[in-house]
């Protein structure tokens, strides 16, 4: 899991490629894709497909021969539906000039890597965390400085001690995950003023990773319908950006599209980058977009709901006695570890086997995280019920031997 | 022109993004795009929309519901559609394990110049050469080094000379463009054979863009319906990596939809590179793609007789005896000189205000390119006379001053 690539040495291939991590969560996904029942809980993604309002938007585009190269930082129409969403979701008018448009949420991230760091430079990520963060950061030739958070009975924290630490002249930047992919730890508004200050403090970009934000449960953490979020504490100077997508709330993983909030000051710079990228996204998806702001909230009112049953279905997990999981305040996963030692392939290879549920080893998201694995709850409750009775049926022999 | 961004200091931005460069053509398509009755002949794309069956075959899969995650390597049937599709054209079986799908020539090409060259290395780019090759490279925190071709009456010519004094040891490998984008120069068999001697004998990789490789006129440089390929004169063993797209054969440049071909051992970090890069390409934009492959024949000749008819109207460009320009033998743009030592920059920006035509400046092509223009002739016959009427009319004030 998590190996790089051995090639032949006459390849001759750098090594910001070579040691580009292959994903361990892939790994086990091509082991048990085609097994017969299998229910797939290991991937970020839902069960629902894009509502047909937005795929029907997709669809009249293409129709009307919307077909040709376009804009590098995205049609204006969907800039201005974003900073729209955004100005209705966290309270405070955005310029649609902080917002360009990307061919999904790893493009975004994949560019903001490259503008803040590189070769010889340190990126702070608390962990366990997605492991693309860290992809994207070794193939921009930067060394990824995993920071890893503290988990107590009541859930996972940050140590801002260890961060602080972890800081040295070679740290460019922190990235901040909350709600997070894997654990769910959702960040108070007291968190994100530390991070930030310590931002200050030593001259780093903030990357903001906050697109669970409306995946919350805990209603002590909430903000009306959302997390706390960087924009409520920062000043207009600080060096923070946002990374985005339309996936999560809008179903829409398979179409390739997000966006990144920056400084305006970044946007020839972000135009050129998105130039040496995809050289822009379709427009007929970004009309899917337009269509997914203009007429989603029902619809992303729907899958919260739909997650927040998942939440509640995936914590009998517990009742086997087996498992170590606090109740995850936000995003969409449970991230639990299972007693007795196993790693957490083993535990993820046998479970394909012996329950056909799949899920994704927790190792993939770096320590501490052996031995854990992650379960995707976004998805109908008729098969998450049916997971969690056959995971609690297959977990005493596997934790047995 | 291609001028790196001036960012507050502020804002502490790694090289390899501040440096990007801002495209040229970009500048200029800015300034006139508003202009009313302008005839745009600036950028690589045609005027015909993408044809209903393969715009339907998107929409079918998007109604579908072929709106998830998919392989990082592209849908089985489009890899497997590309391999029969390479194997018409070029004679010889090809393994779709060699295939790799991306979402667009230009995201194939950011993956190769990953793999290829980083920081220390050098690449050496005959030129006048698309400058995207530059930005892949400089984001990739490489050098480019410019190889000027040379121009004589009859056309472009490779030199192969300059090309091996400019391999140092710090050279990692060699783009060749053929057809090329801007000049039409086409290599021979002994073009081909002599780059890759010189590949071979210096341990480079070759990096094989031949994505106008249907666009022939000149029949002593045909082989059959396509000119002469790397494929031609390789052996297995041999370190070249082809990029191709389906954006101008089949009319699909707002798709993003490309592939890169290469050795499968490669393939493991390929699909890596596409993870941190897209995470794959949308199914239902690979749909299109399939029917293209499958449907498209006809429109491909029709586009083929089209650019064909444009390059002779473009011709009458040298009626004025302003313009210095042989006749391109492939690809679709006419790239000529105007007389009277202007920039290339002036004359477009003239073009624009006193022709309504934008051109590209050549400029933006690397030299030997000051005082050029690029003209895409994939157009219908009625646009390119129109065109040629009023730049033929507007050349003799503008070279006077």
């Amino acid at each position: 899991m998590n190996a790089s690539v051995s090639l032949p040495s006459v390849l001759n291939i750098r090594p910001e490629a070579e040691r580009a991590p292959t994903s361990g969560i892939v790994d086990v996904f091509n082991y048990g894709r085609n097994k017969p029942g299998l229910i797939p809980l290991w991937v970020g993604e839902g069960d629902l497909p894009t509502p047909s309002f937005i795929t029907d938007a997709a669809a009249r585009s293409l129709a009307a021969g919307e077909t040709f190269y376009t804009y590098q930082r995205g049609i204006p129409e969907l800039r201005q539906a974003i900073a729209g969403y955004l100005e209705r979701l966290y309270g405070n008018p955005v310029d649609p000039e902080r917002i360009f448009v990307t061919s999904g949420g790893m493009p975004a991230m994949q560019i903001v890597m490259r503008m803040v760091a590189g070769n010889g430079d340190d990126v702070l990520v608390p962990t366990p965390a997605w492991p693309n963060f860290m992809g994207a950061l070794v193939t921009a030739g930067a060394q990824p400085v995993g920071v890893p958070m503290n988990i107590g009975e009541t859930g996972w924290t940050l140590d801002f001690d260890r961060l602080e630490k972890a800081v040295t002249p070679k740290t460019r930047a922190i990235v901040l995950n909350s709600p997070s992919n894997p654990t769910g730890w959702t960040a108070t508004h007291d968190d994100l003023r530390q991070v930030l200050h310590l931002a200050r403090k030593h001259g780093l970009w903030i990357v903001a990773d906050e697109i669970y934000g409306r995946f919350i449960y805990e209603p002590s953490l909430a903000v009306g319908a959302r997390t706390p979020s960087f924009r409520d504490v920062m000043e207009p100077a600080d060096r923070v950006i946002f990374l985005q997508t339309f996936s999560k709330n809008w179903a829409m993983t398979g179409w390739r599209l997000g966006w990144i909030e920056a400084p305006p000051a970044l946007g020839q710079v972000i135009e050129n980058l998105v130039q040496y990228q995809t050289s822009g996204t379709p427009v007929f998806v970004q009309r899917g977009g337009v269509a997914a702001i203009e007429g989603g909230e029902e619809f992303v009112a729907h899958q919260i709901d739909r997650a927040r049953r998942g939440r509640e279905i995936v914590g009998r997990l517990r009742d086997t006695g087996l498992v170590e999981m606090p109740m995850p305040p936000g995003a969409f996963y449970a991230f639990f570890k299972v007693k007795g030692g196993k790693t957490s392939a083993e535990i993820a290879v046998r479970l394909v086997d012996e329950a056909a549920v799949g899920l994704a080893p927790g190792s993939a998201f770096s320590q501490p995280s052996e031995g854990y694995l992650r379960l995707c709850y976004a998805r109908k409750p008729e098969d998450l019920e049916e997971a969690v009775h056959r995971i609690n049926a297959a977990l005493p022999a596997i934790v047995a031997g």
